[in-house]
């Protein structure tokens, strides 16, 4: 089983996985591509996964059989397993946790090689509510905390499978990095009574220089501190702590604009590498005032080097206002 | 002049390097090798840096010229500068200061193509003893809270020169993860009376399964928690929260457990990428019974992508027990 460990300085934790046990021989660049052309995630490689557990689109289809519009998967190679207790112990000064979680693989369309750029709305809306319907699911078990969506793509972002697809980590803790954002917020919360996010979206709607594109209920921003060039975020325009209790009429308009901000984004940087994380309440707190779920971009532009392992400070060439000016007068024609 | 940005909600700290200001169509993979062989950091390149600050073993040389063992020049494309002030303000609720700071470049070798592992010991004595001179002479500038140093070595590690260097930047804050360092370390304390990173040692020595190699000053091990496949630790058994405060006499022996410790690295995994990072106290608070300085030193074997971007959380697949016991045991025969 997997092992969480707490390092007792920082008290950050990590996933030591010890079934992918990997020696120094296996550090070979991978190249994991699709053997002889045969996708696993592709309609026709369903028994090659585990069995899905959910699927959009099969009207009279079995189950695990094409037919499918979207699919979701547990992981073939989970980072946490889904059976055990959760059991915390000691060894000396250290804390260790069982490696309990899900791990499941979102797959996104049954068309290889389609990216999200070259999606309908309708399929990115499909995307969005297999996010939500997956959450509402597991928070069902209470061993878990956190479940934290995102999605690699391209191998230098650290892709395995060409397949477009995101993935969701169901972990039995509040990871450090929502944690700092919660404890953050709230101080601020505390202070003025109003959600540092929405103070946020509020200055950058009226200064009008980071946004990238906007409709009427979201926003896509450059934010003020990017990690990295080209960084964006995503925030609903209404205060909403919670991703998972969105009203349903407000997907097809998540979608509307999320797939602006991507084809912006692959219209200026083709093709280029990035990941995305969905960032929202902790399961056990889904009404807060003071958080605001929220998306994060992250083109893959610049190496994490260093300077930014010995600080968790980031250099960026790029300043955000440059980036979203650019972003915001891409041509976006006919698409 | 670049700009330090605090993320309003997170806390996290940015330099926005607008000078190198990048547009997209200059993210295009940088070949910045030596042109036409001609390297900046070799002899006979003296006039292609800004002046050096430090150079040692030049005996009856005219600075700025050949004859050195080693260098410290100002980064020609810093992502601080030396010169203003510091000069705080707001802007709505962000907060921005000047990017004042020093990035220079350790030259540590004048030999193009040599690699840590190939040095003697008394090469690498004078790496750390210039570490300490520019810490101790840049500690004097009031405006300067922190001095992190650090390696990258090749280019998936984000070396963009081949020549063996490593790098200092001064900051005017207290970076983020040395923060937390220190306040986690000092929560310890207050409850233990003792200081956390002593613990480890003590545990570490009597466990020993995550020990790489030792000698009578120092100790490499495997960190409990590591963030990446065969993280190492190196650490002064005795108590010392600032490196610059280490006696002289022991600059030898520091070198003697770096270079065992890089030569089994290097061993497991020829010409791994990878990044060191040291980690003091900071400037204004060279004595702190609770912290204690070490060396972190990161094989570049793994990606960070969505899942860490978004949690702050790694997946490690090696434990550290393999990792340790792997380098522990390589045959390091002759020199």
């Amino acid at each position: 089983m997997p092992e969480l460990r707490r390092d007792p300085i920082i008290g950050r934790w990590v996933i030591i996985a010890k079934e992918r046990g990997k020696r120094p021989s296996d550090f070979v660049i991978e190249e994991e591509k699709t053997k002889d052309g045969f996708c696993p995630l592709c309609p026709g490689g369903e028994h090659t996964t585990p069995p899905e557990v959910l699927a959009y689109g099969r009207p009279g289809y079995a189950p695990n059989t094409p037919g499918w519009t979207l699919r979701v998967v547990p992981n073939k190679f989970p980072a946490l397993v889904i059976e055990g207790d959760l059991d915390k112990q000691g060894e000396g000064i250290y804390d260790i946790m069982n490696g309990i979680g899900a791990h499941e693989v979102i797959i996104e369309t049954p068309r290889h090689g389609e990216t999200i750029p070259q999606m309908t709305q309708d399929q990115v809306k499909l995307i969005f509510l297999a996010y939500r319907d997956r959450i509402v699911d597991l928070a069902r078990d209470i061993r878990f905390r956190y479940i934290i969506i995102f999605k690699n793509f391209g191998r230098a972002a650290g892709a395995s499978l060409e397949h477009s697809h995101s993935q969701l980590i169901a972990l039995p803790i509040v990871p450090q990095l929502i944690q700092e954002e919660i404890t953050s917020s709230l101080r601020y919360f505390e202070y003025k009574e109003r959600c540092v996010f929405c103070d946020v979206i509020h200055q950058e709607l009226s200064d009008g220089s980071r946004v990238v594109c906007e409709n009427k209920d979201f926003v896509t921003i450059a934010p003020f501190a990017p990690r990295a060039p080209f960084e964006m975020w995503l925030l609903p325009k209404k205060h909403r702590s919670s991703y998972v209790s969105m009203d349903d009429w407000l997907f097809g308009s998540l979608a509307g604009i999320f797939l602006e901000t991507m084809r912006r984004l692959n219209k200026a940087l083709p093709r280029v590498p990035y990941n995305y994380m969905l960032h929202t309440s902790p399961l056990r707190d889904q009404t807060m005032e003071y958080y605001h779920w929220h998306i994060e971009i992250m083109p893959k532009l610049t190496m994490v080097a260093g300077f930014e392992w010995g600080t968790g400070f980031y250099i960026n060439p790029t300043p955000p206002e440059e980036s979203a000016k650019f972003l915001r007068e891409i041509d976006m024609g006919i698409q």
